[in-house]
């Protein structure tokens, strides 16, 4: 979606390395209409093109497709790729028909492109577990590559809509990825889930100006939320939480297994 | 779905002559569970494999690719592709998420074979504009070529349901497509749809143990059902009629431009 900072970075970075000297690093520029929400923050999201350009230059990016809004939708599209297990909650239940958008727009990029590998930040956890179950299901040829979320000095994850945020509330926003920390660290010790998520919903609660959108511990692959301790289920805290209108998620893996 | 007749072939017959000598040839026969509803007869349709790889081997088929619905569909499979707009009325009316069946499965297909054309037959036309709707619509790299529907001698279209039909049904059957062609000639002279259908609805009717599903003359490409004749605009007539639980489609252009 563009608005590129040091975790794209990461990913483009990765992509390179994956390319080696033969092959050929794309990335997509494009801010999908069809993943926003009517009341959505479509319009405001940032688009500062000349500064991506510079950086996939710089960053050795062999394509920018930067397509417009018309060529990637065709005049009265019809058709839509839904995936309706994981993306139901979680940010899926605030942002109903949000991952319909995403899986429809990333098959489309994928079929213009073919890609042999697609990297994807972890940032966005739901999105990359939803993309990774649409490759399954449809069989599609590519290899999808999840990337460890980058985050500023001061721990918050890096996104695009972290530039939309007030001084006050930049300054409370790494509190979330705190209270990730401290669920991780007291889920070594305590292999409860439900202590662990009360912790940490009370934690993201106590943040300044912060509202708490959802807070779940949940199977990292299926999304399904976890009651209990499984073995060989990787269990992982999923947090969404907004400042005003501006809405961030996080994710930490849980340690209840070791 | 295999059951492989001459209409089979000559699709086959197509793909042959389009792949030329370097070309590959790919068949595929499966029976695809989620493209028949809960009443309908996945478990009766007709498999002869043997046949049908006779047949293909015959035909100078490089590769038939005959999947397990296990291989097909992964274990608690949740994507799907959805053609809302052609998919909505005509034998998707009568057959809730028959076209949601045939998308997933021919975009499956499609990933698996990545074919650079593919050949479906006119007989079922909802089904070849909708597919031609997701290539659209999903920017697939790969050509739909539609081929001419073969008739028995009789008229009858070939289709694997035909053999279902008991002998006195088998005998009228031919009846469906006497009345395509009374209204195709008739449209010539009255450019009048309202009068074209109804003529084509009462010869439907008039066939001894045929109950109509649905009449409609439609744009060939939205199948949107038309009121009035419009410059550019291609009418073709869709029908389908049961004979018992037996489900016949068929349809032909009409001639109201000449």
């Amino acid at each position: 979606m563009g608005a590129l900072h040091e975790g794209h970075t990461a990913l483009i970075r990765r992509a390179r390395r994956l390319a080696g000297t033969k092959g050929r690093v794309v990335v997509s520029i494009f801010v999908n209409p069809k993943q926003f929400g009517p009341s959505e923050d479509f319009s405001r999201y940032p688009r500062p093109f000349s500064q991506d350009r510079d950086l996939c230059e710089s960053e050795g990016v062999d394509l920018l497709f930067h397509p417009s809004v018309e060529e990637i939708y065709e005049e009265n599209t019809s058709v839509t790729v839904t995936e309706k297990s994981l993306s139901s909650g979680l940010c899926g239940f605030s942002r109903p028909g949000h991952f319909d958008g995403v899986c429809t727009v990333v098959d489309i990029l994928f079929n213009v492109i073919r890609p042999d590998i697609a990297v994807f930040g972890e940032k966005d956890w739901q999105q990359l577990a939803v993309i990774r179950r649409m490759v399954r299901d449809l069989k599609m040829q590519v290899k999808i590559q999840g990337h460890p979320t980058v985050r500023e000095e001061d721990g918050l994850a890096l996104s695009s809509r972290n530039r939309l945020l007030l001084p006050g509330e930049r300054l409370m926003a790494p509190r979330i990825y705190q209270a990730l920390q401290g669920a991780a660290m007291e889920s070594e010790v305590v292999p409860a889930i439900g202590v662990i998520k009360r912790r940490l919903g009370r934690d993201l609660a106590a943040i300044p100006g912060a509202e708490i959108d959802y807070v779940e511990i949940v199977d990292e692959a299926t999304l399904a939320p976890l009651k209990k301790i499984s073995f060989g289920v990787r269990a992982r805290a999923l947090v969404s939480v907004h400042f005003g209108s501006v809405r961030l998620i996080d994710n930490l893996p849980m340690k209840f297994n070791g």
